[in-house]
């Protein structure tokens, strides 16, 4: 998702009434780059510039209050409502988060949408359903269907911003050692292992193989592999000039 | 996920400094279908048993308590770190969490994991962080990355547990309409604009064609063709009855 996709979702909560709760979802939405908050009737909305959202008050101070769900939504042409199952029947199509997730992002890459969550207690009611043009589902429990209201806000956004791309990329990841580094430190401990007398040198074929297999298995870090071959030079030094004892 | 594999990942919670955080990740566990949480060196461990964890509180009570990590983690053969990025640099491998969740849910169809998450204020210790194989991080925006810990655990969670196939199918969505009621409810519709004398039946060809593609293209529910159905119904009669006004 780029910063224009994020931009163009609004978050609307209606009827919440733990004041926690949004300080909660603000935190939660600015974690993963999203800042259109809209509240619906809050139940005890003079609390709110009192809670804590670590991180995201300006979102939450700028959130707008609207009296009703329609002025809420008014600007979007994608009106997405996030439900448990309970044992309700809705009227409208119903999708796990995950098909929902891509069906939201191709739509964000032209055009604005709100999704939609309900208040701690009853989630959203019939009529607030009305306004949506399909519902999406968290693939919880069945014996436990019930979310923390901001934890479902956290893993709804998580599935727009998580990318199969931006996955096959490891981020800041302790650096690897090159394959040089690792061919260097191979010949240095099998050099220690044949001067060492190790059995496997003396008396057996393809010991080297097995050797360069164990030192890929490793899957050192840069790091790692130069202080590895730092005490295998040690080791050869110790070997050479004192034998083994 | 099968429940045997939900079976075989432990969550460990480090030092967690607020009791309400426990029972919000002992929720969000319950919510996911994971139910093996350890506690090493809670802050308060007394108000532990107090803790609001709503449908979880079962599964809070029969949390075990550890002095060390290492005793949390000694029968786990993979232990993986859920940490921010921060300025720091690890020493470990270090994955966005959807490529974490690829190795961890295959790692579980055979043996047992843990996931490690740090205090509140602090994260993981690099303490912490020696005993884990690698590490995982959910994939926040740079600017904010620091999430509230019971979130972290949930979006974690969600990743684990969801699945493309599961995606593929609709959960108790309202029923859809079947081919029959679609066919039916086309040729109604066919029928009804021959007979009111509309323009696109009266000079073009491929009228039906169009209004075959209409009627899919509105996704029906059984319940709305079924309303449709009996509306234009009422529209033939009508017209048969006493022509067009």
């Amino acid at each position: 998702m780029t910063p224009e996709r994020n931009g163009r979702l609004a978050v609307v909560l209606i009827d919440t009434r733990n004041p926690l709760n949004i300080g909660a979802v603000a935190r939660a939405m600015s974690n993963f780059g999203f800042f259109d908050l809209r509240l619906v009737g809050p139940y005890e909305l003079a609390q709110r510039e009192a809670v804590s959202a670590v991180g995201a008050a300006e979102l939450l101070r700028k959130a707008p209050v609207f009296g009703t769900l329609a002025e809420a939504v008014a600007d979007c042409p994608l009106v997405v409502g996030a439900t448990g199952l309970g044992h309700r029947v809705f009227q409208q199509r119903l999708l796990t988060l995950e098909r929902a997730g891509r069906l939201l992002r191709r739509h964000l890459e032209s055009a604005p949408a709100a999704i939609l969550f309900g208040s701690e207690k009853f989630g959203l009611s019939n009529e607030d359903c009305a306004h949506c043009h399909w519902l999406l589902h968290i693939p919880t429990r069945a014996g436990h269907d019930s979310m923390n209201l901001a934890q479902a806000v956290a893993v709804c956004l998580y599935e727009l911003i998580r990318s199969p791309a931006r996955a096959r990329r490891e981020p800041a990841a302790s650096e690897r050692a090159t394959g040089e580094d690792i061919q260097r430190l191979t010949e240095l401990l099998e050099e220690v292992l044949q001067a060492s007398g190790h059995t496997d040198y003396a008396k057996t074929k393809g010991a080297d193989v097995k050797t360069q297999q164990l030192v890929r298995r490793l899957n050192l870090s840069a790091r790692d592999a130069s202080i590895l071959t730092g005490m295998l030079r040690q080791i050869r030094w110790a070997i050479m000039n004192r034998g083994p004892r």
